[in-house]
C-alpha cells in the first residue's frame, strides 16, 4: 500500500509498543476502547501511556504528562484517532496541539461518530503531520468490540463452550462439574474479566448454582499481579429468565455486582442490583438479536455468553456468533451425554454452519480453540 | 542414568541419523520392525542403510555393504538390537561380526523372543564393545507396534474418528461426504499406508462405498514421490460381518489386497482375495479382544480403525484403543446429528475414558488432534 512508505521500522516498532500498552486496559475500559499512546523525541521514549478506565484521562493524556516540556517538537504514537469531542474528558487532539507534538502517527480512525476523522482534521489544521494507518490490523483486533458497535450497532459475541471429545457438555444426569480442568476455569475468568457483559440463561445459572463474577483469586496469577481486588471490573451479567423463574434468592444475586433480567414481562426481581429488560415481541422466545442490539444501545461492546445447547443453538442458527472459544477436555462421555449445541433446522451438511480455527492452544491437560465466523 | 556417560553427543547425533533412516521404511517393514543403521569411521559416515520389507534385507546388511573394507574398525549405530537368528535373511550379529566392526551402539533390545538379547551377547563374545539405550525413547515410538506386539500379543490400536467441532461424524441421515477436508483425507491415507491392517465394519464400508484401500495419488505429495505406484502396499483390510451380509460384490472387493472378513458362523465370501475368521465365541457380537488376538497372532503389529459409533464405543468400553486420531471440521452438526461414540454404560462423570493429548496440529482447515490412553 502506498501510504506505508511513510512509515519506517522504528515507527513499526513503537506503535507496537503502543498496541502493547494499550492491552493493559482490556479488563477495565468498557464501554470505552483500549488506547496506549507513546511520545518519541530524538528517538527516545519521553512519554508513555494507556487508557485504564472510562471517565479518567486518555491514553495522551497520561503520555503528555510523562513528558512534560519534551513533548514539544515530538513524535506521538497513538493505537486509535485521538479523540476530537468533549465527553468526560476534554479531547485529545487539542492537548496533543498545546503539548507543541509536531507529528502524530496514527494507527487507525475512529469510526465513532462523536469522532470519526475529526481528530485527525482538528491536528492538521493546527500544522501537525498526522499520519494513519500503521499496524492499522493490530489496531483492529485491539478494539474489535468496541469498533463493532460502532460500526454496526452490535456487540462483539464470544460464545464459551466446554466440552469432551466428543462434544458433550454434561452428562445425561446434568452434572458436568468438571468437565475441564482448573487451568481451563481460570483462563474463562480472564475472558470474563474482558468482557462488557456476560450472557447465560436462568437454567444454566440454576443447574450450575453460577454465580458467573470474575474471582481475583481465580485469575491467571500473572493478572492477579497486574490488579488489585478491589481493581477487578465484574461484567454486567445479563440473564434470560423468559419464565420469570428468578426469585433473587440466587447464588448469582449474593455476589456484587449488576445483574440484568431479561423476561417477557415487565416483572420486578426483588433485588438492588437487578434491572429488567423487557421483550416485548409476541413470541415465546426472547428474541437474541433485539437483546444484543439493546445491549450494544446500553453501551455493552462484548458480551461473554456461557449457555446451555439450545441457547448456543439459537444463537448459531441466528449467526450471531463472532467468535467461539472452546475448551475440549481429553475425555469421552458418550451417546447419551448432552450436546454442544441444538441446531433443530439443520438437515444437509452443505448448510452446516463454517468456522475457521483461529488459534489453538494446551490450556493445562485441555485443549482450547478460538474459532471465527 | 549412569549408563548415558558411555554415550557422547556424536553418538546421539549418528543415532538421531539411524532412526529417521528407519523411519523410511514405515510404510512397508510390516510385520517387521523399522531398523535404521549407520556404519561411521574415524568420524565419517562410511555406510547407511534401513529395512525396507519382509524378506528383503536387514537395515545393518544395506550398511555394511555400502561400507565394505571401510566396516573394519568402524563403529555401527542400529536403532534395534541385530538379530541373532536365521529367519527369512541370515542373522545380522554375524554379518557386523565378519565385517570387522569394532564398536556396536544399539538404541534398544529387541523383545522378539528370537532375539532377546541374544544379538548383543553373540556381539559380545566376539569381542565388540556393544553400548545400549542410546535414543531409547524414540526407537521405542518409531517400534510402537512391533514392540506392542512383541511385549503382549496384541497389535498397537489406532483409532481415527473425523468429526465436526460438536463430536459428530454424519447427519442424522447417514451424510457424512465430507465433512473434513481434502488435505485431511490425505493425511489419513498416510496413517493408513502404515497400518499393518485397517478394520471396519460392514456397516460403515456399505454406507461409504469404502474401499479402505491406500491409493497412491491421494497420497501427501513428499510420500508419493519416494514410493512407485507399485510399491505402495495395501494394509489387509479386515471387516467385521457378524450378519453376513457382504456379498463379494461391495467396492471393497473391487480393489486389489486380501481382505479378511470376520463372522460367527464359517460362511464363506465368493471371492479369491477373502478369508474368514471365524469367532464361535457364544455373544451375537465378535468378541473385539479376541479378534485383535487373532491379528496380532498373524503378525498384525498395527491396525488402523475406521468405523462408526458402535465399534468405535465398544473398543472405548474395553480399553483396547491406544491411540486416538481425530480430525475436527470446524463445522457445526447438532443435536440430531450421529454421535462419536456409543458410551452404553457410562453415568457418571467421574468414569469416563481420559486421554492425554500428545499432538495437535493444523491439517489444512482442519485439526487434527492425537491423544493417548
Amino acid at each position: 500500500m502506498s501510504h506505508l512508505s511513510r512509515f519506517n521500522d522504528t515507527d513499526q516498532q513503537y506503535m507496537y509498543q503502543a498496541i502493547e500498552l494499550a492491552k493493559l486496559g482490556s479488563m477495565t475500559t468498557t464501554p470505552n476502547p483500549n488506547v496506549g499512546c507513546l511520545i518519541v523525541k530524538d528517538h527516545h521514549i519521553v512519554g508513555q501511556g494507556y487508557h485504564i478506565k472510562a471517565g479518567q484521562p486518555h491514553a495522551e493524556v497520561y503520555a503528555l504528562r510523562q513528558a512534560g516540556n519534551q513533548a514539544r517538537g515530538a513524535t506521538a504514537y497513538v493505537t486509535l484517532e485521538p479523540c476530537s469531542h468533549y465527553g468526560r474528558t476534554p479531547p485529545c487532539a487539542n492537548a496533543l496541539i498545546d503539548a507543541g507534538i509536531t507529528r502524530v502517527v496514527v494507527a487507525m480512525q475512529d469510526p465513532n461518530p462523536h469522532v470519526c476523522g475529526q481528530g485527525i482534521a482538528r491536528l492538521r489544521q493546527s500544522g501537525i503531520r498526522v499520519d494513519v494507518g500503521l499496524c492499522g490490523q493490530e489496531a483492529e483486533t485491539l478494539n474489535r468490540a468496541f469498533l463493532k458497535r460502532m460500526r454496526t450497532g452490535m456487540p462483539y459475541i464470544q460464545l464459551k463452550l466446554a466440552a469432551s471429545l466428543d462434544g458433550k457438555i454434561a452428562m445425561a444426569s446434568g452434572e458436568s462439574k468438571w468437565i475441564t480442568s482448573t487451568t481451563a476455569r481460570q483462563d474463562v475468568q480472564q475472558f470474563r474479566a474482558q468482557a462488557s457483559a456476560i450472557l447465560s440463561t436462568r437454567a444454566t445459572v440454576q443447574a450450575d448454582n453460577a454465580s458467573l463474577t470474575v474471582r481475583h483469586a481465580e485469575l491467571p496469577t500473572a493478572i492477579q499481579q497486574r490488579y488489585l481486588v478491589d481493581d477487578v471490573r465484574q461484567p454486567i451479567r445479563v440473564i434470560i429468565d423468559s419464565q420469570n423463574k428468578l426469585t433473587g434468592q440466587e447464588p448469582l444475586f449474593e455476589q456484587a455486582g449488576e445483574i440484568w433480567v431479561v423476561r417477557k414481562q415487565a416483572l420486578a426481581v426483588n433485588h438492588r442490583d437487578c434491572q429488567i429488560i423487557v421483550d416485548s415481541s409476541t413470541s415465546a422466545h426472547i428474541d437474541l438479536r433485539w437483546l444484543l442490539q439493546q445491549l450494544a444501545e446500553k453501551q455493552i461492546n462484548s458480551v461473554w455468553i456461557e449457555a446451555g445447547s439450545h441457547l448456543a443453538g439459537a444463537l448459531i442458527e441466528q449467526d450471531l456468533v463472532d467468535e467461539f472459544i472452546i475448551y475440549y477436555a481429553p475425555k469421552l462421555l458418550g451417546h447419551n451425554a448432552i450436546d454442544m449445541c441444538v441446531l433443530p433446522n439443520l438437515q444437509k451438511l452443505a448448510l452446516a454452519p463454517t468456522l475457521t480455527f483461529q488459534s489453538v492452544q494446551m490450556i493445562g491437560p485441555d485443549l482450547r480453540c478460538i474459532l471465527h465466523k
